[in-house]
């Protein structure tokens, strides 16, 4: 199997690339495993210190160039995890850009796959933005997605030519809204959600991070390990167990702010607590009160999708361990 | 006011015209009535017998050509009703072109938008088609919308786009999604509805159609009159009325088609009636029953849009009033 990542050199791409070198094998259409011959890693630049491996390629270039994308797969790519995009921020600030890599691009790849040999399966990463205030206390499977972003927008119609896509035959793809992902490592970035990893993250490299929401902002999160094992798991998922529906929002865990701070005072002590700064932002507590933070994944766990156990001090335990960090002095 | 109409010289394109004539005016920004000093009439070809008027010209071109419709507009245009669109069944049966007129061409219209000096008002017209089984017994404007069809998926991103659009502040956007419109005049066309007018337009001028569907068929019908009247209604519509959700269902009628009949028996007698040929087609029986035959349009009625009223006996008669015909013999 010939696999494609966009987004390759992003964390979460580098992630599921390890991932699927250790795990060596995907599912083919009759879910059978088969042996990955070849990972492609597409992005518009190299990753800082990225996987090496035999079988892992990097093509760096624009992913919403149709020629670049076409000359990547080649006509032998059996899968796409499509996760290349411009993130919740920058798509708001720049809607040209967010227009030209998260739907042009998109579509450019989904049209890339009719010409393969065979319709290959895609993954495309969605995310809880495609839901908008107001919304129900419980979001479910049936909510109609109203996106109040830019961002929302583009990854709803995004899921919408999947899905079409899927119908005509020309993919067999599936959509997971992702929910917002912590502790991300590496450095803050453009999204709005950026403080949810940056108020762990810094304080437990030492460093002060700001924190623009009030402690019982409640959000939707997964950590790293299970995001990259939902993708994987929603690549492997036979079609006929999806049906005709090809979104759905992926199992996360409702945690307020301030269980985030206590997790972090028990595995890192009260002095890293004290590296955040509460420096309330109207415009970023806004639109993180419009994202829905109770979800019904009924759906996604009748998949069997894995889901976070062991609460948020398990996240933070994962993500000092997988980044080899070593602890600061606890008071 | 310079009002443009894609799909211009279509028959709800050329019905609009012609009524935006009669009432010589539409609503500005604020809600206060402003003289149109322009119609811009779009179409891929001039219309057959079209509407002529020192008020309208014509543009003859490709709509979702990005220079000719930013040409078309100038910088001056305060409204736009966008109709322009590839139907069902041509969409179904050429994906790439529905893509092209009915995605392309709305976002290059929309785009062209953001250069004019002021952003206009833009009036679109969707259809229930959006919706696709399985579906509740009666649709509401909380339904989510999942397509089911190239044509569906295609306008349900042009509302996506046309609701963003409105967002960011681009355009002051509002879609409305139409009914099959029935009695259409003209010919029979590519959607898969044709029949829906067919059974009707044909008998009355004393030729005979056939009838797909079986006669026990609920469909959701706009008359032609009532339709115009609600895209205009939509247009004049101020923005704070409509708030953040741009789409909603029109009103329509529910009919079976035995009811048609039933109609056209009373107002042209049975010989009319007996022009129907029965011959149950599968495909467009199983496209026909996809779509939902009755809504709550709770949110349209308190809007003000005009409903049908005196049933399916009025809808023919109009029809025979509009379009000067003389009926045949009743015997």
């Amino acid at each position: 199997m010939k696999i494609i990542i966009t987004g390759g050199s992003g964390f979460l791409g580098q992630r599921a690339a390890r991932e699927l070198l250790k795990r060596s094998q995907v599912n083919d259409a009759d879910g059978n495993p088969q042996p990955i011959r070849e990972i492609g890693l597409v992005d518009i630049a190299p990753p800082l210190n990225g996987l090496s491996d035999a079988t892992v390629r990097y093509a760096v270039g624009d992913a919403a160039n149709p020629k670049f994308i076409a000359e990547t797969l080649g006509d032998d790519t059996d899968g796409i995890f499509h996760l290349a995009a411009v993130v919740s921020g920058a798509a708001e600030a720049d809607f040209d850009l967010g227009m030209r890599v998260n739907i042009d691009g998109t579509r450019g790849l989904l049209d890339a796959c009719r010409r393969l040999r065979k319709p290959p399966r895609v993954l495309f990463a969605s995310s809880v933005a495609v839901f908008g205030a107001p919304l129900p206390e419980l979001v479910t499977d049936a909510t109609t997605p109203i996106p109040h972003s830019s961002y929302g927008i583009q990854k709803l119609i995004g899921e919408l030519l999947v899905s079409e896509y899927s119908r005509k035959g020309f993919i067999d793809g599936r959509s997971v809204r992702l929910p917002t992902v912590s502790i991300r490592p590496g450095k803050p970035n453009a999204a709005a959600s950026s403080f949810a990893s940056g108020i762990l993250r810094e304080p437990l490299n030492g460093i002060e991070a700001i924190c623009p929401v009030e402690p019982d902002t409640k959000l939707w999160l997964i950590s790293p390990r299970l995001a990259v094992e939902c993708l994987l798991h929603g690549f492997d998922l036979p079609a006929g167990e999806l049906g005709r529906i090809r979104s759905l929002s992926l199992p996360g865990i409702t945690v307020s702010v301030d269980e985030m701070v206590a997790s972090l005072k028990r595995v890192a002590g009260p002095a890293a607590a004290r590296r955040i700064r509460w420096e309330p932002d109207e415009g970023i507590k806004q639109i993180v009160k419009s994202w829905p933070a109770r979800f019904d994944t009924t759906r996604a766990n009748s998949l069997g999708f894995p889901r976070d156990e062991g609460g948020f001090d398990r996240i933070i335990d994962d993500y000092v361990r997988d980044e080899g960090l070593k602890l600061q002095p606890k008071y």
